[in-house]
């Protein structure tokens, strides 16, 4: 129920249908998609639902006709399928399958985000919303791919499309801002700017490739204001990693009036009406947003898996906390306090 | 004085200065950011003011150290420069260039759309504002390229990059509108959806390549769930060239949710805010601003007049009057009224 903490139930996981799986899941990320849904700020849940949607784990049994995965394989479900038939899955611009939805929020489809309900020992999907990953992936670290870390490094890889030598400021630290760093830093970025208004993120920030890191309450000035000072005329590429609308502004106005870049990562409030000066627009910004990294999901998972275990990219530092899947009321409350970054439930 | 029609007067033009040319205007269109001009709608503008800034001329005199151009050459001023040097000029993302801008608004650095001041049968201006062009070009039909057609065309061109085969929505038929149709339609668009409020436009814009014209003013429904219903999730590649905020919604919520790009071509009112569904890009739609069509406008538009002289397209259609200088007001009055589509003005 909405406002209540998460209880633990037996459920009963109906055997998989034609074309579906069944999965045993080992372990979950929690994040903040979650918490929405906790919160009832999830656009369209029927409740009582089963949320979670950042797992790993192994196929118990298929239904008839699958023939992607097999018993025993580990796998990442998607909370994003990829169905390969659908206009947007044979259009190389879009990552958002239009087969599975679930939703529509006025009248247009919203993607269903979170009906792999990883938070539950088994769990049922059809086969375009499951990934067969490497035999030798360690699915309590990998299960951040299946939401937080492809989201944010896949932002600034794929639909930013970050260039060398180019000036990025992620507002947000937590998982995915932490990501989009990540992302930034591979893609050959000469200065990484991290915005948070919690400065216990810096750390782990600089870690991973901030070059500068930076406390909105520390200025009287606008945030923006302060970056365009210091970048002379404002960042290359700027990403919204928290969802709130007044720094959705924020982070355009500070990307370069004429060929900046910015990314709405973080999801808005459901219903939320955001104002802006198109003037900010008109001068040449571009501003877009990112689902799911960009990434087409059953193709791009499995190689983002196995990019991590070449140690491509080590997004285990992000995990911050693993516990028991029963204490995951705890895993929440880490969250809300802002002392966690990735949670990780283990069943 | 704002709100008054023009009034033509003798005035001096100093000789240029070092790196300064002095052009003898010999056409110059009407476009609707002068006639934002006189109704006092652009920003930051200091009255008495000479509008015009779509003109074509002959050098008459050269300052010190001008090596681009010769007396006796035709021209198009550039109303957006191109210096080569500044950090904009070297980038090619944004032909902003932002050694010669003037303006400030809000602190950031607005580019001077109008210093070269075409409503002058001579005007002065530095030599990274004016583009040698043909010898053979006509001059009462090239001044189109110094801003309108470039802008039009390049929106669909350079800044949407449309794809062939796409579907595209221009959101206003005016002179920029059609550009935009010429250039979707030279980019191989296969669909092309003219809307205007005024019935007027569309045999003009059917002649030009769209497909389809349609007005909001016939539909019960918003424009933006016609054309979702018209395109089964949306157009590819919307522009907007009006200016107007609630057709700047509009054209973003028409293009498809996940992949689709909206082009914001119309200049917004000065100092106005814009409110919308902030999920409208979280989806994955891309939102831009564009001025001058993107252009490097001194590389480019001898290569657009160029490409006019070869017969790759032709913008004539576009001019609807030709008057003398001295019926000026009256080619405001064609515009105001939506009875022209660019008026060209002789000296």
């Amino acid at each position: 129920m909405v406002g209540k903490p998460l209880s633990i139930e037996e459920v009963e996981v109906a055997p998989p249908k034609a074309h579906e799986v069944r999965v045993k899941i080992v372990a979950t990320g929690i994040c903040r998609t979650d918490d929405h849904v906790l919160k009832g700020s999830f656009p369209n849940i029927d409740y009582p639902v089963i949320p979670g949607h950042e797992g790993a784990g192994i196929v118990e049994s298929i239904g008839e006709g699958v023939t992607c995965v097999k018993p025993g394989e580990k796998v990442i479900p998607l909370c994003l399928p990829q169905c390969g038939e659908c206009s947007s899955c044979l259009n190389p611009d879009t990552n958002c399958c239009l087969k599975t939805h679930r939703f529509t929020c006025k009248g247009k489809a919203i993607h269903h985000f979170l009906w792999i309900s990883t938070f539950s020992e088994y769990t049922v999907m059809p086969d375009s919303a499951i990934a067969r990953i490497d035999d030798d992936a360690p699915l309590d670290k990998v299960c951040l791919f299946g939401c937080g870390f492809s989201t944010g490094y896949g932002a600034a890889i794929n639909t930013a499309k970050v260039k060398p030598g180019s000036t990025c400021a992620i507002f947000g630290l937590g998982g995915v801002g932490l990501s989009v760093v990540i992302g930034c830093k591979s893609a050959g970025a000469s200065r990484i700017i991290g915005i948070d208004i919690n400065k216990d993120k810096f750390t782990k920030a600089r870690e991973l490739g901030a070059t500068e890191c930076i406390n909105p309450q520390d200025f009287k000035k606008p945030i923006q204001e302060v970056l365009v000072e210091m970048t002379g005329h404002g960042v290359d590429y700027s990403f919204e990693v928290i969802g709130h609308t007044d720094t959705m502004v924020s982070a355009l106005a500070s990307c370069h009036m004429n060929s900046g870049t910015c990314v709405m990562v973080g999801a808005p409030p459901s219903g939320s009406q955001l104002s802006f000066d198109p003037m900010l627009l008109f001068t040449g910004r571009t501003w877009k947003g990112s689902i799911i990294g960009g990434w087409k999901t059953k193709d791009s998972i499995p190689k983002l898996v196995s990019g991590y275990m070449e140690k491509k990219f080590n997004p285990d530092v992000l995990i911050t906390h693993t516990l028991p899947f029963d204490k995951i009321n705890e895993g929440f409350e880490l969250l809300q306090s802002g002392k966690s970054i990735r949670t990780v439930l283990l069943f």
